[in-house]
C-alpha cells in the first residue's frame, strides 16, 4: 500500500485524487492546496485530511507525492519532496526554466528518491499498442512521424499568460510522444506558427496554431501540428510511418453507434477533450508509478524525458523566432 | 448507502462483486455460494463475509440481494429474498421453465419488493445511444430490426446441456434488445437452426448456429442470428432501420490502431468477449437500480421483461420444431 | 466483333447500348424497340439502326441479343433470337411464370445457342473479391450468409402491379447472390413481409418490406431483408460468417471526404441507386457474355440460375401465403 | 470535335491516348513520339497516325496538343505548338528551369493561345469534393492543410537523375494541391529531407523522404510529406483544417470487402499506383479541357500554376540546402 500526499486540487488533481482512492494499492493521506476549501472537498471524498506541505512531507507514513499543483510550484515541491524522501509522481512540466528544471533534477537525484513525470500520452491503451507495434517491428525502421494534436478550445487568456505559450505548455506532449515514437532523439527544430484562432492569444503574446519538423541525427522526420481549437473535440492522431509499412492510432469516440440518413452518414465526435479521451492512461500511470515503487523499478517517463521534451519547446521557440532550424541544445 | 447480499462467487459473481465494492452508494455485506471458498476469495477482496442463504437473509442490516447464481437456483431465491423483503437484482433468466417464472414472479409481486433483471446489453453505452437515437425519431418509424450476435467459441458441453438451449440461454439478450428496440410486442416468431459448431452440441440436443424472425402487429419485423463461435471474437451488432433512416452500433475494439501494410490494412479483432465488452454496462445496470432503490422508482428492465423474452425464446423452440411461424404465447 | 441486335431502349437499355458501344469488341446493329423514338435516339447515339424484331433477327450479321425490354417480352424473345441461331444475354427474370420459364429454356437448349442470364451483381468488384474470399477459404465452411438490400425509393404504382411482387422483382436478385455464396442449394424457404412503405404498395397486393430465411440441406443458413425505401440511399451489404472468419462487402460512395464538424463526423451518403453503383459490374457482365462468344465457353449465370432464382422467389411467396417454412419446388 | 496530336507515347501518353480516343468530343490525329514503334502502336490502338513534329503542327486540322513527351521537351513543344496556333494541354512540369519556364509561358501567352497544365489530381472526385466544401465553408477559415502523399516504390535511378529531383519531380503536385486549397499564396517555405529508402538516390544529389511547411501571408500553414516508397501501395491523404472544422479526402480502395479472422479485420490496401488511382481524374482533366476549347473559357490549372508550383519546388530546394525558412521568389 502507498501512502500518497497529493500537491494540488484543481481539474487535473480530481482525477489524480479519484484515480489514487480507487486504487487498491494506494491510499489517499493529504491533499494540500492553497485553495483550502477545494482541498478539503477532494480529501472529503477521496480520503486522507488537508494539511500545509511542511506537515505532509513530515508524515513518515506518506511514502510518496503526486504533484499536481500550478506549474510554478513544480520544482520546489519536488525539491522539498525529494529531500523529505519522497517517491515523486510530477505533472509535466517541471519547470518552463529549462536551468530551474536542471538544478531541480539534481536535487532529486541527490536525494535518490524515484521521479516519474506525467506524459500520460504514453499510457494510453491505443498509443501504446502503436508503440508496441513499432518495437515489433511492423512499420520497420521508423522514418516519419506524423502527429495532430488540437484541444477543443483555447484555455482562458489567463492561463495562457503563464503557460509558458505554445510549445512549452501544449506541444510539449507531442515532442515527448515524438521522442518515445521515434527511439532517437531529434538534435534539429523548426517551428513556424502564427495566431488565427483568437487574437487575444496573439496580443498575449503566444500562438495557437502551429506547424513544427523534428529531425534525427539518422534522418527521421517528425511533423507536429497543433491548434488551440477544434469545434468537433479533442484531435489526437499519431502516424509512424516507415520502411515496411505504418500503424496509425486514430481518435476514439464514445459510442459505435453510425447514422445513415438523407444527408449522409454521421457518427459522433471524437471524445471531448482530455479527461474523456484519457481516463484509461491516467489510471495506467498510476498503476506503473505504484509498480514501480513496489519492485523498487525506476519509473518512466523519467525527470530527464521532462527536461529533454522542455528542451524540443524550447527550440521550437527560438526557431520560430529566428525562422530557421535551430540544433537541439541539451 | 446500499447494503448487498450477493448469490453466487463464479465469473459474472466476480464482476457484480467488483461494482458493488468500487460503487461509493454500495456495500457489499455477504457473499453466499454453495463453493464456499469462492465465495469467502470474493468476500475477502470485495468485502463482506460469507454467510448461508438464511442468515444473509436474516440479516436486515441486507438492504438488497444480487442473484448470479447458477440458472436453476435464481426462482427460488428471488421468492426467498422478496419473502424476506430486499429488493432483487437478478441475472437472466429467471428460470427456464415459463410456469415456474410466472409462479415466481406472483410472489414477487405479492411481496412488493423491486426488482430488475440483468439484461445487461440494455446499459451498453453504444446501445443505450441507438435506442436514444431511435427514440428521438432518427430512423422514423422503426420497421426492421437486425441483430448479430455471435460468441467466441462455444461454451462446455456440461453447460450446454443444462443451459435450455440456445434460444433460452444465449439469444434471450436478442429477444431482450429486439422487444427494448422494436418498442412493440413481437406476435409472431419463426426460427430456424442447426448446429455446424460442434457436432457434440448436436448430440446433446442443441444448435449452434440460429436464424430468427420476429413480428410485431403492426408488422414491424425483426431478423436474428447467432452463433457459437466467432474466430474474430465477440460480434455484436444491431442496426434499426426505419422510415427516416438507419442507426447501427458497430463493434468495438480495444485500441484505433491501424496497421498498413504490403497485405493490406489491418486492425484489431472486437472485444473477445462479455467480460471485456461490456463492463459499462455492468458498471451501469447496478447504478441504475441503486438510482431506483434511492428514488423509490421501479428498475428496469423488469420480470416482465424477463418473462417475455423467455416467451419469444419458447416461441422459437417450438417454432423450430413445426418447421412454421408460432404465435407468442403470453 | 460480336455484333448485337438490342431489344429495349429504355433506362436499363441505355447502360447496355453505352457499353456496347464502348466496348472495343462489339458493335450495336439494331435497336429495337416499340417505342420508336426512344429506339433511334439510342441508336443515334450509340449506332446502329432501328428496325423490327423480325428484321433484326434475319440479318445473318447479328451475333447477338441483348434483351432489355419489358420483363413480359422476355421468353418469347429468347425463344425468337434462339431459333435464329443468336446468342442471348437476357435481363433478369426470364419470365415470371415458372412453367414459362422452363418451356423457354428448352427452347433456347434445343437450340444449342448461349445464353446469359443478367445477374448484375454477380460482376461487381467487391461482391466478385468476396466470392474470391469465399472460394480460397477466408471464412473456412460457409455456414452464415445476410444480405441486406434496399432501393432508395419504391418504383411507380404502375410497375409495381407488373412486377411480380417484391420477391420475384427485387428479391430475386438476393436469391441469386444467396445460391452463388452458399454454393449448395438451398432446400427450404421461410418469407415474411409487410407493407410499411406505402400503402398503395399494399393496395396493389404487394409487399415492401420483407425478411426471408433459405437453409441449405448441410443446414447452412441465409438471411435476406429487402426494403422499397431506404432515405440514405442504394444499400447493397453482403456478409458471409463461416468457420474461419467473415467477410463483408460494406455499401460505397461516390467520394472518401470525410467532414469534422460541432456535429460529428460526417460522409456521403452510398450511391444513390443501381445505374450508379453498378457501371463496373455491367460493364464487365458484357465483357464476360464476349469472352464466352469468342472462346465458345458457356458463359453464367445460365439460364437454369434464373430458373432457380425464381423458384426461390416462388417458395418465398408461398411461405408468406402459409405462414410456415416451404421446400422450395425445382 | 476536337483533333488532337499527342506527343509522347510512353506510360501517362498511353492514359492520354485511350481517354482520347474514348471521349465523344475529341479526336485523335497524330502520335509523335521519338520512338516511333511506341507512337505507331498508340496511333494503331488509338486513331491517327505518327508523324514529326513539324508535320502534326503544320495539319490545320489539328486544334489542340496533348504534350506527354519527357519533361525536357515540354517547353519547346509548347513554344512551337503556341506559335502554330495550337491549344496545349501539357503534363506538368513546363520544365525544369524556372527562366525557361517564363520565356515559354511569355511565348505561349503572346501566341494567344489557351493552355492547361496537366495537375491531374486537382480533378479527382474526392479532391473536388473536398474543394467544393472548403469553398462552401464547411471547414470555416482555412488555417492548417495537411497533405500526406506517397509513392508505392522509387522510380529507376535513371529517371530520379533527370527528374529535377523529389521537390520538383514529386512534390510539386502536391505543392499545386496546396495553392489550390489554401486559397492564398505561399510566401515562405521550409523544407527537410533525407534519403531513408535507397541509398543510390542520395548517391544521385537526391532526396526519398521529406517534410514540408509552408506560410501564406495571413499566416496559414501547411505541412506536406512526401515518401518515395510506401509498402501499402499509393497513399494520397488530404486534410483541410479551419475554424469550423475539418474535411479529409482518405484514401481508395478497389474493393469494399472486410475480413474479419482470428488475427483481427483486414481490408485491401489503398490502389497501387497513379494509373488505378486517378483514371477519373484523368478524364477529367480531359473534359475540362475540351469544355473550355468549346466555350472560349481559360482552362485551368494555367501555365501561372505550373510556374507557381515551380516556385515553390525551388523554394524547397533552397530551404533544405540553407536549413531555414526561404521566401518564395515569384
Amino acid at each position: 500500500m502507498i501512502n500518497f500526499c497529493q500537491f494540488g486540487a484543481g481539474r487535473i488533481g480530481q482525477i489524480h485524487a479519484a484515480n489514487i482512492a480507487a486504487n487498491r494499492r494506494a491510499s489517499l493521506r493529504y491533499v494540500v492546496d492553497v485553495h483550502e476549501a477545494a482541498a478539503k472537498r477532494l480529501a472529503d471524498e477521496y480520503g486522507g485530511t488537508t494539511a500545509d506541505v511542511g506537515a505532509a512531507l513530515a508524515d513518515p507514513e506518506v511514502d510518496a507525492v503526486l504533484i499536481a499543483s500550478s506549474t510554478d510550484t513544480h520544482a520546489d515541491l519536488m525539491e522539498r519532496s525529494a529531500k523529505a524522501g519522497k517517491a515523486i509522481y510530477c505533472e509535466k512540466p517541471i519547470d518552463l526554466d529549462m536551468q530551474r528544471v536542471k538544478t531541480c533534477l539534481e536535487v532529486v537525484d541527490a536525494a535518490g528518491v524515484p521521479l516519474m513525470l506525467g506524459f500520460n500520452r504514453r499510457f494510453d491503451p491505443s498509443f501504446l499498442a502503436l508503440k508496441a507495434g513499432v518495437r515489433a517491428g511492423r512499420v520497420g525502421s521508423v522514418e516519419m512521424v506524423q502527429i495532430v494534436s488540437r484541444d477543443p478550445g483555447p484555455p482562458p487568456i489567463e492561463y495562457i499568460k503563464v503557460s509558458g505559450g505554445l510549445f512549452r505548455d501544449m506541444m510539449i506532449h507531442d515532442f515527448d510522444i515524438a521522442r518515445w515514437l521515434l527511439d532517437e532523439e531529434p538534435v534539429e527544430v523548426y517551428a513556424n506558427a502564427c495566431c488565427l484562432v483568437d487574437s487575444k492569444i496573439g496580443d498575449a503574446g503566444d500562438v495557437d496554431t502551429a506547424a513544427v519538423t523534428l529531425r534525427t541525427a539518422s534522418g527521421k522526420l517528425c511533423q507536429i501540428s497543433n491548434s488551440r481549437r477544434a469545434v468537433y473535440g479533442y484531435d489526437q492522431r499519431i502516424e509512424v510511418f516507415g520502411s515496411a509499412g505504418m500503424l496509425q492510432a486514430e481518435n476514439l469516440r464514445p459510442t459505435s453507434v453510425v447514422h445513415s440518413g438523407a444527408e449522409g452518414i454521421h457518427s459522433d465526435p471524437p471524445y471531448n477533450f482530455f479527461l474523456e479521451r484519457y481516463p484509461q492512461a491516467y489510471k495506467a500511470e498510476l498503476d506503473h508509478f505504484i509498480d514501480c515503487l513496489e519492485t523498487k523499478t525506476a519509473p518512466s517517463p523519467t525527470g530527464n524525458d521532462g527536461a529533454a521534451a522542455l528542451a524540443l519547446a524550447e527550440a521550437a521557440v527560438r526557431s520560430y523566432a529566428e525562422r530557421r532550424a535551430v540544433e537541439v541544445e541539451v
